[in-house]
């Protein structure tokens, strides 16, 4: 391999990985497990929703028009009829001059079209005086006004919130047809790499990486699988390649972050498969490694986790979206000023840390390498490839963590 | 029960939560299973993070100040001692004139405090000749800089990101010490209901309210617990009570919208336990009731989902909070200025759905009871006890949901 990169764009990046994807199956889950998945179908409504006319307050159901004038000093009076009761058809027509009891939820009877708050009506033996109007439609949720049978209540690539649930419920779905959750497979690399259960030696550092990778994907709706330290070893990386990419629908390699190592990678990426693409214009995460082995996409990240967080975020999230099909963005931003410039070379993608207080964002210049101006900051600023830099003041979208 | 309820403020209500809140145990989780959980102690590192000095690229480690005015015309020359190996310290003392390579991740030797890029040095022999002057710490992570040994990476009460997980497997944090989850019992009380599995007949409703809140609560680092649909009969609704007070932290009891329902939920909880607040100024969501059963907290929500959702949001989220001793806000909000004028009554704090474009936030102000204003809106607005409405233009917080 060269010494020197032949560096992609972080759009010509995240097209290849586009191209790459392959779409995960759907499987049905119940609609209890169905939060933060990805809807694989279109659901219509099987029922018309509300299926009936029904009251949201307690009062009595009127024609409204009979109502028209009634006031406290002249109301108006109606023939009661009795009650509904809950869960029950109103079982009767309101004929003109009559109204009926109607607790909350319940069903108007045919020929009503409004109700009076119970608080507006005063009762007087077997007669109710209407001591205010109320207009067509007035506290009730008229039939199927939420929506009708065979109306699409939700759309296929649709990340379930709470609410989605609460619609998917009321339209009968109750397993729901989701994106199969891809499958990662995590492995890291790196002689100088010890288990977190290890207290690390002279030159040894901690596995961070497989859990910020881990956690990260998990929140973006796949299921890690770990394979581990794999030594900074020919076979041993190869054999650990070819296991993950057997088992997962995504290889996530990290560490090989200097020369040498990156080089092994790449050369037992383009052994097993081939290598698309090897250094990107993108700070921090350079050298990262885009391949494909067995016919799955296998990602070489940057040994920093910081570096790794990044690449995962402006790149290797738009491979997971294309593969569950995802629309919209989960990604949430805030628009916040820049307090300080942040100067960027021409050409290269930047993601620099920011801390956001107050509609205010500052910039974290810290060493790609530290772990604390990642806990310390709210996000990330994209510096555009085509800029050279963000002056002091300028109005910032900050991807949030 | 009176007919006409003694309403308290919002804030009187959360305060009251906040009073009876019972503050969950401690458990220990693996690292892996971390993510978005309530730490519960302060973690600070067992480790200085780095353990040494390392370097971020590929290069050959130097003292800084020997490379004052290198440049490609006039380069300066040190004697090459060989090469790091990753994982293994130095194991040497760099005296002046010497340099050795270092690859990206490794130790730097006793003596040396910079590194000069692999890209603006040449070998030649035996001989290095340097291109380039690096300050002091440049390209390297200096030893502890990121953490020292005992100070605190992260403090209590945080939900955990993946970040946050990244930093815990650096501190050696593989068992991590989590607030328990809290068990929230859901129940839903109305003779209308049927199971999402049943088509509704004249009168009946699918049970929207247990899927709903089990998520919500869910997103909230809960645990539900469902106990299904019970009928609005005394007997049936205290066994329910009794046995989800027993098996739960909290239980949440949905329906009951009509002032008949209503009484008997409250005069059941009054017959266990007691009913602390009937009623709150808050639209929607009126008819709340905080209760107290066996000791845990019963919360008597609104029949209509949509309503429901806003007293999650806007008190129960409370309780939770101070349950899980979570600090910070995990609520996402954004500024946008509103489209238009939005009307409140003095004295009753109101939650507005709002779909927010570009910046703008158009109320949507459909019937409380209807879902899809709460699928189509981005979030809400809050309008103060105090307020009697908000102008076209006010900037306002949006509660992203």
């Amino acid at each position: 391999m060269s010494l020197f990169l032949q560096l992609v764009s972080v759009s010509k990046a995240v097209d290849e990985l586009r191209m790459i994807a392959v779409r995960c199956g759907v499987e049905p889950v119940p609609l209890a497990d169905a939060l933060h998945r990805i809807l694989a179908r279109d659901i219509a409504a099987d029922v018309d929703i509300p299926g009936f006319t029904r009251t949201v307050v307690d009062g009595y159901a009127v024609r409204a028009a009979e109502t028209v004038g009634s006031s406290d000093a002249i109301p108006s009076m109606f023939a009661l009829m009795g009650r509904v009761a809950m869960g029950a058809s109103a079982g009767m027509n309101l004929q003109p001059g009559e109204c009926i009891y109607v607790p909350t939820g319940g069903v108007l009877p045919a020929g009503a079209d409004a109700v009076v708050m119970i608080e507006h009506a005063e009762q007087i033996g077997d007669e109710i005086l209407i001591k205010k109007s109320v207009a067509f439609g007035e506290n009730v949720l008229l039939y199927n006004e939420d929506f009708s049978e065979g109306e699409p209540v939700l759309r296929m690539g649709k990340r379930l919130s709470a609410q989605d649930i609460g619609v998917l419920a009321a339209a009968g779905c109750r397993d729901v047809p989701v994106t199969r959750m891809p499958k990662i497979g995590i492995l890291s690399t790196g002689n100088e790499l010890v288990p977190v259960s290890v207290r690390p030696q002279a030159g040894q550092v901690r596995d961070v990486n497989s859990y910020v990778i881990a956690a990260a994907v998990r929140d973006w709706g796949c299921f890690p699988v770990f394979y581990g330290i794999v030594r900074d070893d020919r076979d041993a990386l190869g054999a650990g390649i070819s296991r993950a990419t057997a088992e997962c629908d995504v290889v996530l390699i990290s560490g090989g972050s200097s020369k040498d190592e990156r080089d092994m990678v790449s050369a037992i990426i383009e052994e097993r498969g081939r290598v698309l693409i090897h250094g990107i214009a993108i700070a921090p995460g350079k050298p990262t490694i885009i391949g494909k082995c067995n016919g799955r996409p296998v990602i070489g990240l940057p040994g920093h986790p910081a570096s790794a967080f990044i690449v995962l975020i402006a790149i290797v999230r738009h491979l997971i979206t294309a593969m569950t099909g995802e629309t919209g963005s989960s990604v949430r931003t805030l628009q916040a000023a820049l307090d300080q410039n942040v100067p960027s070379a021409k050409g290269r993608e930047d993601y620099v840390r920011v801390a956001v207080k107050n509609g205010i964002a500052t910039p974290l210049f810290g060493k790609s390498g530290l772990l604390n101006t990642l806990v310390k900051s709210t996000g990330v600023v994209r510096v555009p490839a085509e800029s050279e830099g963000l002056e002091t003041g300028t109005l910032v979208e900050v991807i949030l963590w």
